[in-house]
């Protein structure tokens, strides 16, 4: 590995931390992340040694604690900075004469509320050490494999109730990489992506980026095994230049996902208000995406949705799609959107339709089926159809995708064509998208059995093919880039979800 | 009631049902139907009498079956149809000497697989007795407070492991109308709905709508005192004088919201083979329904959005959002979103600004806190703070709606200010709507709860922005035909939102 990834590699992997301004009393960011720790290190999931620095107290949740960072014995990785934005500068000095690699600086109060300087003056400290970085005013860095977890915000809160909820949970590990500008987004993406079982890799919050920034993790996810998507939430870009340069080089191996706000005149006066960030024109950042291939998403639906839709499936080579359905009215509501995308939905080859036609003779299929495309099995659906015509469907070599509309209503469908399906997709390097309408029951278990494995699956016709279109796009880039076989050949049809469960 | 309406009426409030095609043989339709009767008349829910029609059987779930409709003692109103559809015209013919009102014809194998001459017959038969249908190939009517429901998908299905499991479930009684052309969108609709916990006055498929189309529907809905708001899935529009002419009467009393599928080219020709729609251009569609006030969505979600919000907040009579947020990322994101959908978010009067300065003065919000709108009190928010906030916001006279953002996560915030902020609102002639981003715990109870109190809360940015911003549009239409006093006058701020627990 070579310099500037190891000492990037020590906000995820360090040998030892040490939390400045660790405290006994709870509600305080100190506390709720020296805590995180703690309960890391004693489940053994955090290996690092792990000191709580704070002048006030001789230990902490048990741990002995140290008056300050100089006396720490050995040597520290990576430091917490959780004390007063004034006291930061010397907490740094300090830092640099311990040889710290990195620094994730939680306190608020710098450029963000017009202390430049002394956020200046912190990050000219920090050079004179070689020491990265990360923030201030950010959340930091949670990684489950290794138990770093700066996040001070609790898992749990309790109701006026006396009820203990799920306020901001910690997600299972998984193939997504989620990067942001704004904490508050952070937060709330981790919440969406727990409940919605997609998995994280690396969860990193730069805040103010005065040092650390976007292209700087970027280049770090690059050569992350676990990372397969990088879903990035921005409110500006630094270094212009260097960010074109690194997402180039990037996008070529993994998809990068970016939402980034401030996009209307109204919107950028507003997020200018809010961190400080000139934003510039839209049009400029439109045109950089575009050029470095990363794909921008104008929702955050669509920002999760195509995520979701990256990390388990592998781009298509083409863009027309097979609609296989058990519903009309759904089907047509997906044709519509996919044309809208500019993806197309035109008919088979004469191979395909005289395959069909074989299974109405038979009998495996009805008369009255729609067999040219979209294929509607109509309510008479059964699991077997279903299975059979997605792999004809496969088959056809003008066919590049599949969008499977299974409305779990049709009184002749039960669960078992999920895992049949699911048979037939990972006998083809051609991705499939799977949706069923619903909030009850039986949609959320076909949805959530379709996504373990790794078919990803949607509640609208809409997000189904905004995802299928974000997997067209992808596969144009990587051809167009001369890196599509490449991708394709590393691609592996393994889940990227987490925790696949039975 | 005009004569016209009230034989629509026995559609939904008929004093006798007869069931032509009855069986005890399970997983057939005309079981399923006749079931779902007989358990709501033994429950007391059915007051009408119910007759199974059947001249195979002498009884079914322990009511006395009759050979024939003719063989029925006493009136029937309404017949609901089972029949292979070659009998379907015999059965009509005894319709007419029995003087049936209205019959739903759920049978299909007319128009929709080529055979229009049965489906001409059958019409031209009901129609020498007066009979209203509504079919063939339809689902026909769910209406909770009757108890009528012709829905052949059973409410639940076992799974293979054995359990039993919601898969086609009946929402609980509310503002909403739904309108159907596809059955398969209808029952996806009904199970959305009813997982959102959004109430349902009347669910209607009209199918193959050979004599009740959307106009008759739409105009029997003008005078439902249930129906706030009325939703229409569409694959094409019968007569569209006609709809257009009535559309514009019902759109000044009630909100009509549209997704009308077959936009696209690719669409029009599969909607052509699923119902034999001609759809024709779309953008006489757009004409007409824009000419008739009607509001049309583009997305699935969006629909239900859209009918959400106008049934739970009265319009907006002015297109300038205040924001109030204690997430900075996601305000800008409202902000983009509200921009885009030609919405503003400007400054606020002096007053109010001189408000905000005062609270600052006090200690009661942050010195940080930005408040000229965006009003961002940042993640130090309290429940307090929220409330406050909200009520100064409302008395500035330049915002004619609010968008709350309030991300559970901030460490100060607890659930207490929900109920405070619905008190505030309810105060003013403004609408208010509301987000928190996350599919966890807190997440979902925070939005359960404004729901239930009738703000209606979404979990994106752009979902809370396109429900506002469906306020504000229906505001200027009403006030472009000066009926905007009359609607908000009659406007209650009651809850319409299905079953309001504590």
């Amino acid at each position: 590995m070579e310099e500037a990834l190891q000492k990037m590699d020590a906000f995820f992997n360090p040998h030892s931390i040490a939390v400045i301004g660790a405290t006994k009393k709870t509600d305080k960011a100190g506390n709720v992340i020296f805590k995180n720790l703690a309960i890391n290190k004693q489940r053994g999931v955090l290996k690092a040694e792990l000191y709580p620095v704070n002048p006030g107290e001789d230990s902490i949740l048990g741990f002995k604690c140290y008056k300050t960072l100089s006396n720490v014995p050995g040597e520290v990785d990576l430091i917490v900075v959780i004390v007063p934005a004034k006291i930061v500068p010397s907490v740094m000095e300090e830092a640099v004469n311990k040889k710290v690699k990195t620094a994730i600086i939680i306190t608020a109060g710098f450029k963000e509320v017009g202390n430049k300087e002394l956020e200046d003056q912190v990050i000219a400290i920090a050079a004179k050490g070689g020491i990265r970085v990360l923030g201030p005013n950010c959340l930091g860095v949670y990684y489950s494999k290794t138990g770093i977890d700066t996040l001070f915000l609790p898992e749990t809160k309790t109701l006026t109730t006396g009820e203990d909820v799920v306020a901001t949970p910690r997600p299972l590990p998984g193939g997504i990489a989620m990067v942001t500008q704004s904490g508050a987004f952070g937060v709330a993406a981790l919440d969406y992506l727990t409940g919605r079982q997609m998995g994280v890799s690396k969860f990193v919050s730069f805040g103010n980026k005065s040092d650390v920034s976007e292209s700087d993790i970027l280049n770090y996810l690059l050569y992350d095994k676990e990372t397969k998507v990088i879903l990035v939430y921005l409110e500006d870009v630094k270094h212009g230049r260097d960010f074109i340069k690194i997402a180039k080089k990037v996008t070529l191996k993994k998809p990068v996902v970016v939402i980034k706000s401030g996009r209307s005149s109204a919107g950028a006066r507003a997020a200018a208000s809010h961190t400080g960030a000139i934003a510039g024109s839209d049009k400029i950042y439109d045109a950089a995406f575009e050029q470095s291939g990363v794909i921008r998403a104008h929702s955050m639906e669509d920002f999760f949705d195509i995520g979701k839709a990256l990390a388990m499936q592998p781009p298509a080579v083409g863009k027309n799609i097979g609609i296989l359905t058990d519903a009309g009215g759904p089907g047509v509501m997906t044709v519509d959107e996919l044309e809208t995308l500019g993806l197309t939905v035109d008919h088979f080859t004469a191979e395909t339709e005289a395959k069909f036609e074989e299974l109405k003779k038979k009998g495996a299929i009805l008369q009255i089926a729609a067999t040219h495309n979209p294929v509607d099995l109509t309510g008479s659906v059964t699991d077997e159809q279903f299975v059979t015509s997605a792999d004809i469907m496969f088959q056809d070599p003008n066919i590049h995708g599949i969008i499977l509309l299974g409305l779990h209503h049709m009184p002749g469908l039960r669960e078992k064509y999920i895992d049949g399906i699911v048979e037939v997709a990972k006998k083809y390097q051609k991705p499939i998208v799977m949706c069923d309408i619903g909030e009850t029951e039986m949609a959320l278990y076909t949805r959530s059995r379709f996504d373990r494995l790794c078919v990803p699956s949607f509640g609208s016709p809409e997000d189904a093919a905004c995802a299928m279109a974000s997997l067209v796009n992808y596969g144009q880039y990587l051809k167009r880039n001369g890196a599509v076989e490449d991708y394709i050949a590393n691609y592996k049809k393994t889940c990227s979800i987490a925790k696949p469960k039975k």
